[in-house]
Formats: structure tokens, C-alpha cells, sequence
């Protein structure tokens, strides 16, 4: 299986080696994690180099999948490690200008691999599935443990801060992202930085979270209220179109369908109520080893969509200085339609 | 002051535009921190490019300071943007071959910037010696809360989750890097992955921490033991001397030592009992901005210390499936010398 999934792209790309040294890339083709190592396969036979941390660990992972694992050679230059090979293929949009000069100084030409790597990766398989299914699992006991703890007072950072203890105390063995906490008209800004704001009674919480588990990740946004100040008609009336607009994606979105009609599903909903133009992101992205992924769910994505892709459902409305409300699940698309991943209530909640 | 920074670095290229897009060089030189931004500075003006979500913020912080702060024009590449300079200053390491790739097909020359930044990076200014300590405080006050919440049973990720927690809750933006946790034997991988590992009675402890305050990072390690089962002669054995190790380095290292001469103080200590081909990594590495920052401290660094730079000392000894000890911390050189920014006790500590 790992050894197909390697020969695939292969000969997808088309050079004479593939050479893989990113971790997400690596991670992808081998399912082997390490901060250091070099998948070099020729279509004959694939090679992991890495270093002596990791070679014991490597070599149990690897070598029963036909991956030969050696210890890189101490003072020799990749190029060397290489010779014999003309063409290479390698991502152009992730190696830096220094390594591809070096390269094609030596007399090497790259074929960019990656647009082989993202069709790949769009498609989930059923381990990968299930490891992005334990991430959303561990998301939603995380979030409802967060509930009760919330106090007057508490910080931003404090938040977030317990918030990702908690997914780590249910599995996570780490953030997907930084996580975004945002009280009152913080919110506004989607990407708020969380910082030092103290929560007040009235005050509205966006929390944007998401955990690793075995190298895969999850995304969830919860827009809440913390105590009624009887002051939030506008924000609750508007949280209900942002809710329908996230559930018309969940109803409507098919596979067969691209990114942009998806988007536009959202989009043309909330246009209905002038609010559109206060949406001022994609509707989504799609996410697995890394959070963001392709394709898309945006107005200029043509992407087709596929079962066994994962991505998020996030409309957002941000009115400047005074709201931001975002709700967000990761889905997946089975039997062409779409299920959600994470799972706990969207309605509006008031603590 | 700002304004004089983004001058230092552009003589110092000396391309017709500096171009700065990365996160760490910008923030450097701009003091404001936007997941979005591209500065360019011709030696005439420095224009700060970036997305609505930010302007408002970056012209209040950048404006007084002589940057001029433009919204990123929508649909306009980089390449139209520099339109009149032919040599650009950028980070050869840094930015992707393929945008190198799109640069120089439309003319452009491409002069490596990094070298200017990582020197002037390396010596740390007032502001931001007072950030690190912040942050190496805020790393102090979590390990010493942490102490006390230490059980038998808890596993890696929990423990360092709730290390992580308190750093957050003592003011920390975030973590430095992955906390590293590792019980008993998993300390002899220098970089183990913090699992899913139960603590014992009578096992090690290896904690590698640190956070961030203001952008500025720390970086700490403790070596500690869970409940004495009397079986640990040869762990306090060489911890004794791993900790002799470290205080040798600060009572002896100089400014205007090079990173070798640094290094060999540790190693040449642990030689003597026969421990050097143990300690299986570089003595240390500077830190700011970014956990790893030039110069370091190894056996083939010829690079010069100098006051006001901020390193880790942290000589370690790994012994496969055994033991691992490490003793790390954060540090700076000041009238010549070495003065610890982080400083909770390192004495063997027994819980």
C-alpha cells in the first residue's frame, strides 16, 4: 500500500527521482513522522534517509513496506546523493531558491511535484479519515469541558490556554492552529490575534480551535454569548443567518459540485439579507496532515469535489468594531453528500 | 529607530529593493506582527503592503515611525509591484523556487538578504532583552507550578500540556516550539515525541519548554526524578556531571569566544569521564524572534560572541534505551560574561 501510494505519484510527476524531504509530504507517502529524513524513489525502489535518531524507529515503519531505510551519509551534499539522475521531482512552491540553485547548478532540472502531491491528498483514505475523525472527536469533549469553566474575568489567552489543554487531555497530541479566542467586538476581525482582553458579562466569544491526533487535524468555530445584556438582538438575529447559511452547505453541497458553487451556496444566502458583503472570506478549505489543503470553497475555485474529501464549512459575518460571528465544522463527503465530522450544537448558546 | 533598522539592512544588501515578505524579518524590522505584509524599502521610503484586516492597526503602529502603510492592491503580482528596481534584496533560504522562478523570468535580480538579517538579529537590543526575559519568567513561574501538580499515572501529553498551560497563564502568547516530555528511557532520544507514556514510580523526567511574550521566545530543560527507587546511581552520577557541564560553560564563556571554543567547554569536560561521544548534539543555539537563530554554539561554529546575544547552553548525555539527561538554559552575554535569564533550580530534584 505505502509502497503503491509512492509509485503513484511517481509517475504522476514523471522525473527520473522523486525527491521528498517535506514533512507533511513525506509524512503522506510513508506515514512515518521524523524531523529529519529524505525519501528518494526512482520507480525501482524507494529510499529513506535519515539520521541516528530516527533509524531504529524508521526501519521498523518502513522496512516491511519495501522502504529501504539507510543513515545519511555525513558530510555529503544531496546532489551527490543524486547522481546519476537527470531530471528530479520536487515542489517548487515549498523548496527554497537556495536549494534549487544549487541544484540546477549541478546540472540537475526540477519537475514540480506538488500539484501531484495536492490531487493526491485531496482524498482521504479510510486510515486517514478515521485519524481526522479521533482530532473532531477530541474537539468536541474539549469544547464541551470548556463550557463550564468559563468565568468572568478570564483572559483571551486564558481560554484558548485551557481550551487546548483540554484537547490534549482527550488525545490531541498538539493545536492544528494557533487557536483564536476573540471577546466582544474583537470577533470582528476573522483572525484576531488572542491576547490579554478580559471576558465581560454581555460580552460575545468566538473560539476557532482545532487539535492534531496521529498527524491528522480538525477545525471547529463556536460563536457564543456570555450572559444576556438583552443589547444583542442584531447579533442574534444574525447568527441565525450565518447558522442557515452553514447548515444550507451541509443540505445543498454535493460531490460533482465545485468550490465555487459551494461557496456561492453560503454567499447567496446571506446576500439575501445585504450581509454578503460582510463575509469576507471562503466559504472554506479543505484540511487533513496540514489545516490548509485544496481544494477550496471559494468564489474563483473550479475544483471539483469528491467523496473522501475533508474540508471546512465556516460563513462568517464581521462588522467592523462591532461583531464577528463565524460557524465552522469539518465535513467530509460520503455517498455524495455531507456529513460533519465535528458535532456539537450550533445553536446559539448562552452561558 | 524603526526607520534606522530598515536602512541598516538595506545598505547592508545592497540591492535596489529590500523585499520582505517573511514573518520573523518582518516583525524584526517593524516591531507589528500580520500573517499578511511585504515590506519594501528603496533607501528613498519603506511602504508596508497589507490586507484590510490589518491597515488600520499598521498604520497606528508604523506611520509615527516613517513606514508608509498601503492597502495590498487586489490582482496585482509582486513582480508589477517593484516595477523600476532591477536587484532585489529577499532571503535566498527563504523564499520558494518558485516564486524565485517568477521573479527572475520577469527580469528581476535576486540578492540574498539573509546574511544582513541573521547578523543583525544575533545582537539583541534593549526591548527586546526585556521581552526574552519576560518570557523566560513566565517559563520559571510554569515549571515551578508545574512541580506541584506532577502524579503518578499522568502520561507525557498531559504533563506537558498543563506545562504548556501554565507558561499561558503566566502571560505567554504561546509555546516556543512542541514541548518536549519524556519518561524514564524516552529521554535518550534527544527529540522524543511526548506520547501517550504513563508516569512511574521511579522514573525520569526530561522537560524541554518554552513560550513566547511579545514575539520573543524561551528556551528551557530539566532533567528531574519521579520518587527515588534507589535503582538511579548511574542516572545521578552523570547528571552531576551533565550539570558541572553546564555551570563550566557559564563560569567560562566569553564575548569574543567563537561558538567552537564555546561548545568544546562542555564537551571537553564530559571527555574526561569519558562521556563526550554521549552528548550527541550542538551545545546550544542563539534564539530571539525564532527558537534557532545564528550563531550556535557547535564544534564547527566559527562565528563570534559578542554581548547582548541570547543563547541556550544545554549539554546533554543520551544513552540508548537507558537514560537522557539534558540541562538547558536561556542566556545572555553582558560585560563579557554569561548571565542566566532563566534560573530555576537545577539541582537534582526528586519529587
Amino acid at each position: 500500500m505505502v509502497i503503491d501510494g509512492i509509485n503513484g505519484i511517481y509517475s504522476a510527476v514523471g522525473a527520473d527521482a522523486l525527491v521528498v524531504r517535506e514533512h507533511d509530504l513525506r509524512f503522506y507517502l510513508t506515514k512515518f513522522s521524523s524531523s529529519f529524513g529524505i525519501l528518494i524513489a526512482d520507480g525501482k525502489k524507494a529510499v529513506f534517509y535519515t539520521d541516528a535518531r530516527y533509524l531504529e524507529a524508521a526501519a521498523k515503519c518502513l522496512e516491511s513496506c519495501g522502504i529501504e531505510v539507510r543513515e545519511y551519509p555525513r558530510g555529503v551534499k544531496l546532489c551527490e546523493l543524486l547522481e546519476g539522475y537527470k531530471t528530479l521531482g520536487m515542489p517548487l512552491g515549498r523548496i527554497s531558491a537556495e536549494d534549487y540553485l544549487t541544484l540546477s547548478g549541478a546540472g540537475f532540472e526540477i519537475v514540480d511535484s506538488l500539484p501531484a502531491f495536492e490531487s493526491a491528498m485531496s482524498v482521504k483514505s479510510g486510515d486517514e479519515l478515521a485519524n481526522i475523525r479521533l482530532a473532531c472527536e477530541a474537539t468536541d469533549r474539549a469544547f464541551t469541558e470548556l463550557l463550564g469553566e468559563i468565568k468572568e474575568g478570564m483572559t483571551e489567552n486564558q481560554v484558548a490556554a485551557l481550551l487546548e489543554y483540554l484537547m490534549r487531555k482527550h488525545g490531541a497530541s498538539g493545536t492544528s492552529f494557533d487557536t483564536i479566542c476573540a471577546f466582544g467586538a474583537n470577533a470582528s476581525v476573522p483572525h484576531h490575534e488572542t491576547g490579554a482582553t478580559k471576558l465581560k458579562f454581555g460580552d460575545t466569544i468566538l473560539l476557532d480551535f482545532g487539535c492534531k491526533i496521529n498527524g491528522y487535524c480538525s477545525d471547529c468555530t463556536r460563536t457564543l454569548l456570555f450572559g444576556d445584556d438583552r443589547k444583542h438582538e442584531d447579533f442574534k438575529d444574525i447568527y441565525e443567518k450565518v447558522l442557515r447559511a452553514h447548515f444550507i452547505v451541509k443540505e445543498k453541497f454535493r460531490s460533482g459540485m465545485t468550490g465555487r458553487e459551494g461557496d456561492a451556496l453560503a454567499r447567496d444566502y446571506l446576500k439575501g439579507f445585504g450581509l454578503d458583503k460582510y463575509f469576507t472570506h471562503s466559504l472554506g478549505h479543505s484540511l487533513g496532515i496540514n489545516i490548509h489543503e485544496k481544494p477550496s470553497l471559494s468564489p474563483n475555485s473550479d475544483e471539483v469535489f469528491a467523496d473522501g474529501m475533508v474540508f471546512s464549512d465556516e460563513p462568517g459575518v464581521y462588522i467592523a468594531g462591532k461583531l464577528g460571528i463565524r460557524i465552522e465544522d469539518t465535513v467530509t463527503l460520503q455517498g455524495g453528500k455531507v456529513v460533519s465530522l465535528t458535532n456539537t450544537d450550533k445553536k446559539l448558546l448562552i452561558l
